[in-house]
């Protein structure tokens, strides 16, 4: 199997114990985290090759990030060592009628002063299958979408399938800067994820009678939106995920793959929220190893809607669980007998 | 803005780790507590001054109990120093069909013994516009009752408005002498937070048609009450909360409040709960904070009942919550959608 | 009131801290479990004298077993210290959509090699009024089954009323096998515990029209098959648990009791589950004690399954809770009102 | 063997993790502890039968400290359920410089109330072959001396042999009271454990030449004390411990036996220290162990010098080691070598 | 008595557990820390009125830190929000010959930004009798060294005395660049606290014949070192720690204070360390102290070195000691005997 | 740099917090660990690249085992799924006299049944420079010699230096079979890494003069056993460390290494120990470390020295040091100053 490969920032993820407030706590759990490890984390666990490319400061608070990826099994060779910081991010974690909340401290981490010749990327994609990158890396600082993009032209030659996470975050740039930075971008896409709000956001393209805040979703303009995605950047597929929010602690979860012309939309999970960081990557995770395994498109669907649900019921970003286990939910009933 | 100041017990409370109960706990959480330290703590996150004020012992853990007013932001300053013991509370937190316990210690703590002359009334109610006690208070011990009437005297000279929560505790005394002691108090009083039951021990005034044991709520009974106390005692408001018990998991809540002649009623809260302690002094903090902001009393119920709904998803007695926060919860949705 | 007797395996029972998957876990809970000193735990939290028989390593980790059963104020004069080492599980609590994971690690452990001439029976039964053992230790080793039958027949000798919770595992050994084993064990048996797959399992008969998996049940099938066992195998009564799973988080809960060609089934419980492990034994605990208690049928179904429905809500294997607190869900709402 | 009896208070122990302070901890450990149930929870791990008597609330922290001893392995069969309150004592731990810090909260705790009647005192001895009782509980009220009496009648009428650690607390009572009080109850005592001080505050006698204060012993002095005790109060053992403090961190330790008119003493012990709280109850313990065992006066007193030692390397109150261990150092070199 | 004023930089601090290293660490201690912060936080321990000022950024990771600060009793009124992050540091504790490591990550933090129109400082030193800073915070950034400069010029104009720990950290500035901003500011200083690596580094003044890495100590050397600082800067005093490094875990510790003309040197202590950050602010902290309650100079540097001794013994960087406790340690003989 | 392999059993090794005892404990930290995997742990750390070969269970606590494993660095491509389980250790730290526990729960792990059949070794030592094991592995069944056996002729002819630590267990086998199976192996050992009691008890070479049990060491004695074995085995270098045990809170560590006819010796370590579990592991990393490098004799006894030394100052079982730390403690004088 051909390894996949991520490119993108690492975060110390700090957050408090159980459901406590910023304010009370005196311990905080760290992970070491970012949208395109938590893909490879979810990718490795499901048995495929990875490969984490980056530029990590050099000191063990780095250290200590790229030992996490390794015991996540991926692939560190390739990761640059520089920079002045490990970037922050403290996660509090919401219940019911209180929202979690994220504060990030990302300013000029490592990946920000990154520019294309700190990679090889020949060697990096030696061997590599797929390609896959969020709208957070370009984001981050003005030399990240030369990286990108020289990436995107080395995985292309490679023959990798790309696929990219829009994942718009309003504090990192405006729908303007967005949308220049990321359509070229997307000329190399094939397989784009993206949710109603990401694709108004960056792309300007709304879809009609969906109304996020109050969890109404609408399939029918989703899809419309979807067939304009495929036709205007050429593209293989579009998916999203379909999250009703209920309370922080209940969610509706369900998802909508979009491919040749076709919409696909998996069962509905009523899920009851242990964590639900990391999500959406694990709905791209899902994808991905789905599409590499050759399944049709309404077992892709359903694959990445079951990994995606189970990662609502793990504590922190990865989503530790087997193929065989988002398999046992897709046939299963999810009804939580205890397995001896 | 004026001060807001809190007269009572504090005590230092003890719960096992989540759901444990007493008899296999091996760790405790300690936190410091009181119901109207409580009220102002959560005053104090929404941007108030308050000052608290008590009779703690002269040791390192009535130093603790006050260093920890002292991180809410709770001015100490007239706290006075004295007595064998601060009285301690153990908490075991309740879940489904399994209700929380709570097991009192508190006997000789050191506000039962205070009398009077032990506070210097005009000094502390300096640059205040509002006292805050609760019927716990008098019931403590004999002396009590003259250090409340005392503190409602200089509070009054001082121009203050003066809120009591009935909080009608059966282990402390009987509805005979609740009675006794709490009428007279109730002369200075400008604003009663009272749920039917206490309404009925304390004052003898019972609503019809309600069941609280199951969780069934007749809101014209409760109005008809609240009619009869505004007219008694001369109120200026009358107050609770309406909770519907349906499990030690899982709670309605809204609140209701007369004022004017009329009965306000908030939206209602399915409440997913992390901890419901403090929940009632949590809506005396809402209902303070909105009528010193001089919102209409429509606003005044919603803001409380959304601040009190907040509680029960935050750890430990005190409302960690600001204003905005409950603004967000009242004017939105409560899905609980995460925050960046 | 008579000693309860039980016999069988202990294990250390290993379990990541709160929804922790094995993989990421660093830190472990211990307790010392098994599934005849779950249901002695709970009875002497209902207040009965109870005498645990096993064989344990000559090891600290084994004393420490031992000292935790003292610790439950269970009797071990007469356990057997010897054997090369205590089995070991692995637990991992699932939630919402991921099932709870249990490993077991109990090749060669204490009990295994034990055999009937380790055990002073004649003194284990002095002053016993009931034995209890389930079908987990015949199936342990080819020892075990002349043990629990030595065990039976001293526990006759002695006028033991003699139950067995047939508990089949299939990690443990084949249906065929269990029958071989089982069948003539029942011959000394009362009262019978069993769900309807572990009768199918074990002995072969089949309840129509319920589906395990899907949370069917079919009451009037499994009535019949009562009917069957109590004929075939002279009991005097035969029980089950009817649990509905929804999901790893929330499950539905009753009891069925047969007794004198009559069936008795209990209110039926929605529970919110904190930890589901020990469910079953805690209802084997509750039967058994309202038999003792010479509890009326309804009422032992009802006492039995209030106590196993609040075994739902407690952390770890025991069933801590007092009969004052199972008779107050019996006869109140389960409303989880907090309780001072 | 014959049993152990101990009679005496105890309290729910709180300490801060590790080094942390009063003031800085939101956490504390639990222990159940007690000076007399110290001593038999070591006895207890010596193999030997013990049964401990109190007073105890009928409460659920009450109930903990019961299954607390239970853990232990000691029979509480005669604690009586009664009182308002289990008393309190918070236990900050130190280190180098910084002394260890106690705040006790005992004031009228179970035994306080207790009177005479409330023991059965004769079913109490029944099989008892020692009654090991401190001065610390008839400090604790004007009861406690009279119930002390009696057992001590009771204990000598079932052929015991009594033990007494006078254990001085001068926040307890004065030297005169102490005086008043355990002179009496002294008549009934075989072996007596008492410091320099404790003797000389009790009992007023002082020996020459030390300065506890400075760690400085003569033990020339304190054997003419002993003598002089062992005359006054016919007396057939006197026993101490030599604690030289270096600092809260290290300690020096070996103690001293008078008997029969001549002076035994241990090894010393240079101690890094874990724990030292129980240090002196311990002693007790090995002291009690060693004579009932027989052996010679070195032996006991190196016995009960090594198993203290062991102590201050263990956390929390209770002497958790075993007689191979005790005699493991006795023997060896104490260089701490890994046990595989 | 009068406000003592600091102002500095706040940073959050996390340390592993224990011993963990972070290449470990799935759990961090947090506090919230600085040089200035420490040094009243100890004051306000002390029973002193402490005011402490900053820029810290405008969320929750903020309003903790300010809340840790009023936790300590420490007034932040004059705290000014604003700036994009609050420091980070990383600190993870050494044992033995493995020393203690700090990570910095405070680039751009809220007080790098401020500039001296920021902050009201006629207002902030009403009331005030001492303002502290150090030399850490000119070395911040280039708007730092006029903040500190304004705010001299305010104190000496409220009547303050003013000292300064310089402080010299080589990973901020160079010693050229810390000569150039520092010789002017200490034109309003009248205490300096400065080691002699900081003298050396930052004054360019060598004390002969000491070797800081090899823990010899030369006193005549820094006295005389001491004197040409007084008559430079027209100083009041100047005060060192000295400090032998044994190993991470001993450390030997006395103090020396120079004033009018002549070298007061303390008792020496040998430490076995608990932790050892923060031990220079809290020499800072009882010399302030000692100096504003006028004691002579041989019990200000008594009182300093010990209340500096027992920080080593305290968890985390502040010095949760009152004064009777370091008068006791100083009269005392620091032999760690329990306090009950 | 080629891969160092090493070839051994893991085990989940299970300790209690701190130091609590077996007894005490309710949660125990786990970490996967094995004497040849602490190695490859070790040099990972170095920068060398390792590869672990064992062959572990397929459930998820093997998983976890693996997962650490890549953790560290260490590749696990060669790792055979297979076995009935994964060994389990209990360890409990000592303190001052009391030693540290080990309790071994090892029997028919997952290496226990592997034959040379299991391994692919063409492939495993593609690549590799260094092959690694220690006398643990030919203990632990029948098959594991021949497993032994087949990798060092594997090791050989892909032109390995081969190194074992003979790490004799008593309670895995007698001297005389030791000696059967360890002298044909130590055919194809390049560097021997052996104390005087495994050379006396597997080898049955007995150095005079020297007493482990009371930490005197004789060097002579050592050295004369070294040449021998160099001459009879044909080795390259012997290796040992220098162990005087104090207790088990304080060691002096040194090492020896005789090669080429000359015996070199360490620099001298006063250790104060947070674990010494890995030590020797430690050691014999430093060693291969060095020798790899190409170091002098000299420097790579003080390399492997103080490397070992380090270890006993992390927690667990593997030396998270890199190659400078441990050279800035060869290099400096070890005071532990803090390092910013």
């Amino acid at each position: 199997m051909k390894y996949t490969v991520g490119l993108g920032d690492m975060l110390a993820s700090f957050s408090p114990k159980g459901y406590e407030r910023f304010l009370q706590a005196n311990e905080f759990d760290i992970t070491y985290t970012g949208a395109e490890a938590n893909v490879l984390g979810s990718l490795s666990c499901f048995g495929l090759d990875t490969r984490f490319v980056c530029r990590i400061p050099e000191n063990d608070i780095g250290t200590a990030a790229i030992r996490h990826l390794n015991g996540m099994g991926i692939d560190t060779k390739y990761v640059v060592r520089g920079g002045k910081r490990l970037g922050v991010l403290y996660l509090e974690k919401g219940a019911s009628q209180r929202p979690s909340k994220v504060i990030y401290d990302r300013l000029g981490s490592g990946i920000c002063e990154a520019v294309p010749a700190d990679f090889d990327f020949e060697k990096i994609f030696e061997g590599a299958g797929w390609f896959h990158f969020t709208g957070i890396t370009p984001a981050l600082s003005d030399t990240t979408p030369d990286v990108i993009k020289e990436a995107c032209i080395a995985a292309k030659k490679a023959g990798c399938t790309i696929s990219c996470d829009l994942n718009y975050r309003k504090n990192l740039w405006t729908s303007e800067k967005a949308k220049t930075i990321m359509e070229p971008l997307l000329e190399y896409v094939d397989v784009l994820i993206a949710n109603e709000e990401d694709v108004e956001k960056v792309l300007g393209i709304k879809a009609e009678g969906s109304d996020v805040e109050n969890a109404t979703l609408n399939h029918d303009g989703y899809i419309a939106v979807a067939k304009q995605l495929c036709e205007k950047f050429n593209l293989k597929a579009v998916a999203t995920t379909l999250r009703e929010s209920i309370s922080a602690s209940d969610n509706n979860w369900s998802a909508l793959l979009y491919t040749d012309g076709k919409a696909y939309i998996s069962k509905k999970y009523m899920i009851h929220i242990v964590n639900r960081v990391g999500g959406g990557d694990s709905f791209s995770a899902g994808l991905i190893y789905a599409m590499q395994m050759n399944k049709d498109p309404q077992e892709t669907v359903e694959f990445a809607a079951a990994a995606s649900c189970l990662k609502h019921t793990i504590e922190y970003d990865y989503n530790l669980v087997s193929v065989a286990e988002v398999e046992a939910l897709m046939k299963g009933s999810g009804n939580g007998r205890v397995q001896r």
